[in-house]
């Protein structure tokens, strides 16, 4: 993961094949003290892991999409903090070869290609708390 | 909804379960007085009416989405003035429980699980005419 | 295509019926020297262009989607500088009169009713050069 460019108010990552998404941007947040966000991008995938939450039995569910290099197409999150440490969370759209799309809560995926991502940093922290009701850490 | 962190260059805001997701945010833009802007984010919802729009007869049609607790994957909208009053324009995608993908403008969603939407500010308040071409408020 | 709003942190484009999405955003980010920056917007789009990469074949491979005026979901792009030139980067989902979603890289895409497309300059203008590994102009 490359910082392509860096400012206090928005950050360009470049991902290379190979790296693991979810963890290398919450590493990212880590080592540059970046306070909340907001975060958007595209690229391709393989190793997708993509979740849905179920409000009854309040766990997430979810299935690994490997059949192909998928094209990444629309990364959407959001960055906080979760039980002291920065965390990224984000829902993603991917197409096939069909150009049929699949998306969810992305648990992890690893870079097929390339990935390009921007943070727009919130300038504060906002922490996430257990919701009881919801079984989810709520904003 | 909550207001979880409010600067001049990017609100965040964190709506919980049951919300009406276009009602609110409408009411946040006037309440705050946001001059236009761009909006991202994700979450959970139901009750999802998407529509399209047919230039030949210059309606909307739409359908309700209920089946289940979607995953919004990506929210992506705009604020405007319109009538005199905020409006926002958005269009999502949500998913469900085999990660299918469903898209559309939106008119109205509730809030499943929770949602997490971004506004970042344009500091100008475009506003939206008529045009007759295509039936439609224009920037 | 009309600048809505333009500021040095953040453009707002509005688009007609007829115009060509890619070559209207690379034409304006020469005219105006945009230097890098984030994309986002939604629309509504015919004759759509849409390709994924196939890294074995180092080739894209592209299918037109003509079949209706398709909502454009989101847009999720990026602006750098490839071969001298001002070279936007954009993946795009679609859906159709039923709410299916095809996605993919965008190659063109004709407006077919409006277009709304954000831009977030980045201030510095990233360079893509070829990697040959891939096959691509990476960041």
């Amino acid at each position: 993961m490359k910082v392509v460019a860096g400012q206090e108010d928005l950050y360009q990552l470049s991902f290379n094949r190979g790296e693991k998404l979810m963890s290398s941007l919450n590493q990212f947040a880590r080592e540059y003290k970046i306070k909340g966000g907001q975060l958007t991008g595209l690229g391709a995938v393989n190793e997708v892991r993509l979740a849905y939450y179920d409000l009854k039995t309040k766990k997430y569910y979810d299935r690994i999409f490997n059949d192909c290099d998928y094209e990444l197409i629309n990364f959407t999150g959001n960055l906080t903090l979760k039980d002291g440490f920065p965390f990224v969370h984000a829902h993603i759209s991917i197409s096939d070869h069909q150009f049929n799309t699949f998306s969810g809560h992305l648990m992890e995926a690893t870079v097929a290609i390339l990935a390009e991502i921007f943070i727009t940093p919130l300038g504060v922290m906002p922490e996430r708390k257990m919701n009881e009701t919801i079984g989810l850490y709520e904003i």
